[in-house]
């Protein structure tokens, strides 16, 4: 084992380069990148676009000199187009359109996700019409911003990246309309917590439109006609960013297996079924650490870990991805909205008997300045007590981000939602209560559980 | 079991009472409260002090109604005197000094700690100089504060309370000198983080003194002369809290053991060597998880958590406490001051082989606005590399409090540092990074370890 390959220059891929030469310094790592940003922070476009970030290399987790300099060879601006397992060589791409022969020993795939183009919308080619997922489309909605100044948008789908952009667009002064397919926006979450987003976006003057399917889009004048059923409204620019698929055509091509939604199968050690090939991040199955299965999950967090994970192995490593539990957070103008483990629904789909608790109380101690609500509904088993979920919305500096990953942690462990009364965790007036709020929480699920032979909330 | 009889109205005393009342409702429960002021906030005092809780009825965490509404009888203003274990009779004086006699069948005894005067100091009981640790000592200084106006203040000591009212009265526009005994303030932290706490308090304008013993505050004047060997100065109050020590002679005159530090010995269910008496909080020694002994660490959250647990066992539960990390944070100015388990002195001094590397990083994506850097330090086993201990401080908004406790949540579990890596934690770039600071100082903690056979810190 000498030289080990990289195909994608995202967090995945990074991360795997990163490992393997600080675990084998005498590994020569090249790392194939199809465009020119390795390394970019992919979940920092919407800051960007709303201007809070001006200059887009500062999104860069690590500029390309730095990543040199950890001994990494980068090859910008290649794509790779074949992999040949039996000769261990993978052919790449330049945009001059020659062709260049990698030999490896040892590959990582790392070739992330694509934008899911959503087949029902037409005129999605439309001028004034963007998908966000890439820097290039960042670029793309950057350039329009700057010179077409628009006034109005309309937001396709209502989910984590499409109500960032409702921030970012809004914080630029732009009159924002997001339209959900389901009932509600941010589906991840239960209703009653998707009622509070929903309100926070109406405060700060976006339209929320829920259940209702964009069908067309037309040109009209310098504007675009947005149009479902029994809906119209014309705007001067539509972001579409309603999902992404793995992009595993290159993998698939070599005769690796995919599964779910098209995604490479991968054991624990992150090893696809053909020898020496190893694949992390976007374009993977992700072993579910609750559900005890694969999922298609793709996350940020995640790519790192696996990648990492793969990087290691690849020079000898012997370290297994510990599952994930679909941890995420993200920030909707003053609101933290934080989830970890399994929702009611999903922990009923998995087998599981769950009761879910809604609670709700202060950040801090209510005497000191600045308490904020923290609006929580924890889901457990009914039958082990122990826990499978939480869910928090709340004031952005309310340490909710956290506050979900000490559920998270405690979910790493299996433990009993009782169990979390005995976690010595700190408190001073100004951040908690003797209590922390999560076992005030676990407290009123153990009360509602034993009270109660049906899930019926404590709070509503 | 129908009577259960608590001595002491604060944290433990009344966590007591109430989950006696969850668990069985047909319980009699009574709190004898030696003043009037059942279930109140400690920890707040410095900010009622401070202004910014401008009525103290703010800090109860419960009214005396919202008590008595639980089914709970409160005997405000009785002192408990004399415990009779043989006929289960607890004998209380009024203040009008009349006796009562109270039966029991199950006795809870929390009756908390008090103040330590340092006897070296002459001058303690001029007027202007108080110590803080009851709310008749709040009443006191606050008389003090609004009939006297100080323009200055000494405090003796470098703790956790003392920063807490340094902070106070600056904020009240009082001009302080903190003089700590030891050599740095906040003796609690390795000395490269106390540091950073010694120049918050000095960009706010307080005058730290380390390494100097007050020996004498005599009156001069309208005004204090507080002097220690090589230095003097004047003052307008001096504000003493250099500790606490168990209040446990009651339970020891009746019988009840004692240990450390004279505090009330007792196993993993809060009874105590003597039938049918059970005693929690600030009067206890406490079970320590890592060090697997008994120590004296009164803290609020303990209390609160051995209160539930003796309440319940008191009722006929059969409840354990998990053990203490030591989990603590406090504010100080703009700081989060945050630790828990063991610091490499500690963890040496109980037999582990510890390691500790500094490492500091930004609480989120530096790119996002209004990112603030965390000192961070985190020891854990060479042998094992089991975490240890980890300590944090940083900007008060920086999510220090709930990442120390994400900490405290692993150490609960024994989990190897690098295990830390393995977690799910959420991001996104106003909140974290894709590997949260914790696990960018685990990842600190592995590489350093594995480089040096000696305890070089990777960033000093």
């Amino acid at each position: 084992m000498s030289r080990l390959l990289i195909i994608g220059g995202s967090d995945a891929g990074i991360s795997a380069a990163l490992r393997a030469r600080e675990v084998n310094p005498k590994v020569d790592v090249t790392v194939v990148v199809a465009d020119s940003f390795p390394n970019y922070s992919i979940c920092g476009l919407p800051f960007y676009l709303s201007g809070e970030v001006p200059d887009w290399h500062n999104l860069a987790h690590r500029t390309a000199e730095e990543i040199a300099g950890e001994g990494i060879e980068l090859l910008l601006d290649r794509t790779a187009q074949i992999i040949e397992p039996t000769n261990k060589i993978v052919t790449a791409v330049d945009r001059q359109g020659r062709s260049h022969s990698l030999k490896y020993d040892r590959l990582v795939v790392a070739t992330g996700a694509a934008s899911t183009q959503p087949r029902s919308i037409e005129g999605l080619d439309l001028p004034g019409v963007y998908l966000l997922h890439s820097m290039a489309d960042s670029f793309a909605i950057h350039q329009h911003l700057t010179t077409h100044a628009p006034e109005s948008a309309v937001i396709v789908g209502g989910g984590y990246i499409d109500l960032e952009m409702a921030d970012a667009l809004t914080h630029r002064g732009i009159s924002v309309t997001v339209v959900q397919h389901s009932e509600s926006v941010m589906k991840t979450l239960d209703p009653s917590l998707s009622e509070i987003v929903s309100e926070e976006l109406q405060r700060h003057n976006v339209e929320v439109v829920t259940g209702l399917a964009i069908e067309t889009i037309e040109q009209q004048g310098t504007q675009l006609l947005v149009k479902g059923e029994g809906f119209q409204t014309t705007t001067d620019m539509v972001v579409v960013a309603v999902g992404v698929k793995p992009a595993a055509d290159l993998a698939q091509t070599a005769g690796v297996a995919t599964g779910i939604k098209g995604a490479i199968k991968v054991n624990l050690r992150l090893e696809t079924d053909v020898p020496d090939i190893y694949a992390a991040g976007d374009c993977v199955e992700t072993w579910h650490r609750l559900l005890k299965k694969y999922t298609y999950l793709p996350l940020g967090t995640t790519a790192h870990k696996q990648g990492r994970i793969a990087g290691e192995n690849a020079v000898g490593g012997n370290r297994e991805f510990a599952g994930s539990l679909g941890t995420q957070v993200v920030k909707v103008f003053e609101l933290a909205i934080a989830r970890t483990g399994l929702r009611d629904s999903e922990a009923a789909d998995a087998g599981f008997d769950p009761f879910t608790v809604a609670f709700e109380t202060w950040d801090h101690k209510a005497y000191y300045p600045g308490a904020h609500k923290l609006y929580m509904r924890i889901t457990g088993d009914r039958q082990t007590n122990r826990l499978l979920g939480a869910q928090i919305v709340g004031h952005h500096q309310a340490e909710i981000a956290k506050r979900i990953d000490i559920f998270a942690t405690a979910l790493f462990h299996n433990m009993k939602i009782d169990q979390l009364n005995d976690l010595d965790l700190s408190y001073a007036p100004p951040f908690s209560s003797p209590w922390d709020p999560i076992q005030m929480g676990a407290q009123a699920w153990v009360k509602s559980q034993q009270q109660s032979d049906r899930p019926i909330p404590v709070h509503a």
